[in-house]
């Protein structure tokens, strides 16, 4: 269940806005990384206190500082303050438990995404909170820890590949979000694959296991869902967005985005579908085999009841029974049973059980 | 059933506007607190009668009315001639069965929310109705019984914490419903460790008397949505109203406890796909035990009968049986049942049934 | 079937708006009432013919023509030539078969309602078209059969009791309309009891019958279900309408029926929701059941199967058998049979059988 | 499957607009009928060539000219021709794989409807499809075979009964509609008779074969939806389009077949619900008779496996087997096993199967 | 699972618009064909070189490169050069794992659609993608290996045959189109035909196999509805698109188009029902199997069970058992058994056991 709401009771009663730290501390120290670039200049550092940005934030350039680790309030403070930000968008960064969304504030834009990571040897699905802030000549990202699927973006402004030093903020906020969102599809082929085993598994080898498994596997499903749906509504806020921020070249781009969600959502609805599909499959699973273990009891019981019955019958002890004292009386009985079996036999084939 | 509909008999064929209680008598007396503050002033009373509000009401700073306590028909009527209320909203806050809803009167706005409190013993939600009026320089609050979810409210009040002393009346209002729906996270926090320990149960241990836990569950899980549903459009609402009594300033509060709304909702619609979940685990697991119990019948039925037939047979009184006088005839038969035996045994294997 | 749907065959090519009652005759003789109010006027008596209110029509004040008994085609045609109704809505008047809905002709408003009433004994759901019909001063109203519902907006108007008398035709037909709507809340009182008492069947007493049962009380709540889902439609038409014939002030009075409705609505919902739940409760307690005599016979099958066996076996007539001519033979195999049980019994125990 | 797709493999690849047929051929020639009418004129012929209705198409009275039988191409080219009909409209008559649909091309607005017919004997519906196109002064009506759901239509235009000769062509194509749509409520009585017939079934003797007769009841189930749904789009695009071709005094009776439709969607909706109880009911049942065989068999089993026990081991062969010799030991084993038959049969007692 | 996603893992991280195939490579050479036609002219080959169409293009006439085959990014790219497409255009055109959609670019539109195909051998559906780009005077398309689909369209453009080369390149856009849509009512005989088979295989012949052949469909079925459903969004696009580049007159026929895709979509939820239908068909055809088997079982059993009991007690081998020595005691005991079982038989008769 945790992965479906996080414990906040520590923050009930507070003002909102108050910054408190909602979720799991992912890494030890808070790394505040700043990329500075226009079409000809570039630079790059790690910085120890976020005022040392205050000088990049002026340029006309375009200011990129990202933080990785949001445990620390005064990082975050401080980012508040320098770059002018409400407090309910600081206090939704801290808040890990944010459903993705956009919040258009006017001298910026503020996107909340969840990254996510499949765990090969759980079978389960991490999420993890990225926020984005996009403002006029600067963006900033934070995530939980750091991690490199930003680095293809930084490689790109590095080596000056593409358009990205060419074009404004807008356009490093949809790399962001696009590499975010990429990153999506490796989880859908991991994703994929793990049902096409549980498929395999269902068919070849049902156990009572299985049924565990396959609850898991729909509870990941939900918190997939969970993390993709708003994606939709996100994107689509951002496209019909009138605000400056975002400029129409940038926007094709976007709409580019877009349809990748749409295909995100579908390909999560259909492998929804499937995953029903296999409960289905176990459940009829089942049920064919605890048919086959009547129709074995059935076939066993039916073929030797009565002949034990005949065997029961010349067990009896009266004293008058002629058919005891006829010496071919003992064969007859087996001739007798015999035919009953075989009799019995050819009913079963007639009925397709054997 | 009585949780879904209350017995409102009593009241049929009444004239709109008839204000009649409806719902359970919660405590002894009506409670009635006042506090009046501005961004300097503030005074904190008990009151006995509602007229002693009036003086307050003239000011211009903002005036708090707390009702605990809504079974007294009078205090409500006092309320409503000192404060101009429509009989109609009267008669609503009376009666406890409302679904959440706002209602713009242009000079002040309804709005009727359910708190909820989670059992632990009963394992069951409970709900109480909260009514709030907001207008101009005044809010009025309504609640079934004395309750400490306004208590953090009053606290910011009273030391003058965060924004509170500086806003008007509909930031106030704004912070009663933060308050009841900040609480939904704990009773959800609360549901979801039920639900988790149900799935234990249900895995590890199902019984007949899960199948009836797992039906509670269902039902109050109904009931969290038909509280928790209408917010949304309650809080859209108010989003999108134009009534001047809400400024912009409070509007992006407003946005951020929709998104609260939102994220709670997406939350139950989890749960109910888990609970639903859970009764085909439940049945699954039946199954899987009924196939066991079946199996285990099998297998003796099937390795016994026949040995049993074989018993059977020389068991039979015929007078010539040859097989009954060999001197070996016993022990080849018991080594023809035990090697019948160790080849169903094998069969069994093979089948993967052992 | 019959609830459905009604016979209309005999109607099949008639020219649209020819007048034919479809439905059952519910009362001998048609009643016509009239009562005619003002602020501080007010005359009511039975009329034998529709003519006797032409003298009341043309005064200022609010007539009231409540006609009971609708299959008196005579009755209806000559109301549609005094009030100058369309003859598509004489027509629906007399089909009993309506959904509810509300049209709008200018000059005046026609509203088609169901009113339900719940039979104890049968405990079925039966259901009465009442057809409203609202002009600028008359408000013309049509039932099956006689009933108390309006007794009591008979009542304000007689003693003038609430607003009534000082309101125009609107609020009377608003009055009426609540009266229906109001007398919903009794019948989801009564399905409500109804639905506890089946599901305590379910879980105590649960017999093929109460199949039968489910199925009956899943057909009342489709039928209730279409009595009440097109109220919100119409009345959500009535408070959009922008017709003349409704005045501000009645508005506001509709919205709360408006409410009322969402609130029904929503109760059915849950309670089809409930009802499900039952057929799911009842299955599961069918499958526990069946587990539970299928681990009797294999308790016993299995327990005495095997010692069958070993007596079958002592009962063989082979000449040379050892075992029988010791003396302790029989003791030992006793002690033998009675081990078996014993550890029979304990391995299912410990399979948690017992 | 043929009901839901009709085999159009032969015009793959031809040019759109080419004419087609798509369907059976339902009868040998097709009849070509022309009524034309205005408040006091009146003829009818049957015509053997189109170009026979060119006088008439040129007078300012309504002319309708009914085609039975589609499937000769010639004919509804001439029609195309002379009425001035775009080619991709007459390809959609002649294929009757369309969905009801209305399409407006100004100088006239096209509508496909489907006629339904319900074989008693196969228990199947039929469906037959009927286009129509209104213009300014014309009616042009397509059926795939003979039919007499027009005769009532033709009926009134003869002797004049109605509004039908006063009015305009839109007033004729109405009363098409409506013809053909009120044919639907004898469909659905015939269909809900059947319903009933099958519950009953289903509750008393429920067999292998009512599976069967269920899962054809859903596919006619489907059929009938596929039929109707389109029906309400099409009404209210009727509804709402600003053609001139549509009177405002039309608009009144299209909103009457409006109402219509939605009743019969409605209907269907229940009836499909119904259907699913149905199939839910026979599971159930199937359930329950599985029970009780299970019951039987244990009850008997339980009963006679522990007395075949007991009479198995006093039918051993022990030399010293004490109880053998006791005069009284028969009695005592008899006595023995009524006991225990007893205490069984009050044990199943308590236990409530028998 | 490698249907609904394509590995796509080698492009993370690259620049939005890098030119990368994903899909199989479906031939070994990339094939492109010309086709220029106006009114009057006509000219048709196959080019090496993407730049062997400039000429074409500068003229007025509809010029149409068909690419098929599209590993080959360097054909692309040129294309992409010549005709100054967007680079996200020619992304979306390479990586064969797209949605269906429509986007306007302003001076073209791009349209992507799925082909498909049925492998009669293997049962199930292959998809492939057909991009489509249309500019003012001419339209590109690509298709992923040779297929002969649009062989008609060439050959009406050849013949002259229908209104092809009296139009412009919109209506070469729709025809194309249109041959893909035509080409999905064989798609949907076949599945129909299949679906037909697999019912039949249910009602006759259920096998544990045929609950995976049921599985395989249903995914066959998500496959198809995948593919098709964005096309209803697509179309409607196109038809309210207020592009310059589609003409008046085309849109006609885009709704004809339109209105088979509506019809397509019905047909295939239609088949998503039945299929529903077939596993739970499936379902209750175990049961009631099970419930036979389970009835044979039975009836041996309580036949047989108790007869045994008989032959077991006078087996016994009490000294004192007088019915042993009573000369008709062995007849008497055939009696009372064959009695014993001729009422069990009249017992099951009137259970409707046998």
């Amino acid at each position: 269940m945790k992965k479906f709401i996080k414990k906040r009771s520590g923050k009930t009663g507070m003002d909102p806005g108050s910054l408190v730290h909602i979720g799991n501390r992912n890494m030890d120290r808070t790394r505040i990384s700043l990329i500075d670039y226009g079409d000809k200049d570039f630079s790059e550092k790690v910085i120890k206190k976020v005022e040392e940005s205050l000088p990049f934030k002026e340029r006309p350039t375009v200011t990129w500082l990202n933080v990785d680790g949001i445990h620390d309030i005064h990082v975050i403070e401080d980012v508040g303050k320098i770059f002018d930000i409400h407090p309910l968008i600081l206090e939704d960064i801290l808040n890990t438990d944010q459903r993705p969304k956009t919040e258009d504030f006017e001298k910026y834009i503020f996107i909340v995404l969840k990254m996510l990571s499949f765990d090969d040897e759980k079978k389960e699905i991490n999420s993890e909170q990225v926020s984005i802030i996009l403002g006029s000549n600067f963006v900033l990202s934070f995530q939980e820890k750091e991690g490199d699927v930003f680095e293809h973006v930084r490689e790109r402004i590095r080596k000056s590949k593409g358009r990205i030093r060419k074009m404004g903020s807008d356009y490093l906020a949809y790399s962001l979000i696009d590499a975010v969102i990429d990153n999506y599809f490796l989880i859908l082929e991991k994703v994929g694959e793990y049902i096409e085993n549980l498929e395999d598994e269902v068919l070849k080898n049902p156990s009572p296991k299985t049924t565990e498994v396959l609850h898991e596997m729909k509870k990941e499903m939900l918190l997939l869902r969970k993390s993709v749906w708003p994606l939709r509504e996100l994107l689509s806020g951002l496209l019909r967005s009138e605000s400056p921020l975002i400029s129409k070249n940038t926007n094709v781009y976007l709409r580019d985005v877009y349809d990748h969600t749409i295909q995100i959502i579908d390909t999560i609805e259909n492998y929804r579908d499937m995953s029903a599909g296999l409960v289905d499959l176990y459940l009829s699973s089942i049920s064919n085999r605890m048919n086959e273990v009547m129709k074995v009891l059935t076939i066993i019981a039916t073929i030797f009841i009565p002949l034990t019955f005949v065997a029961g019958v010349y067990g009896m002890n009266f004293e008058y029974m002629p058919e005891l004292e006829w010496w071919w009386g003992y064969y007859a009985v087996w001739i007798l049973m015999i035919s009953l079996g075989i009799s019995m036999f050819f009913y079963f084939r007639k009925k397709k059980w054997l």
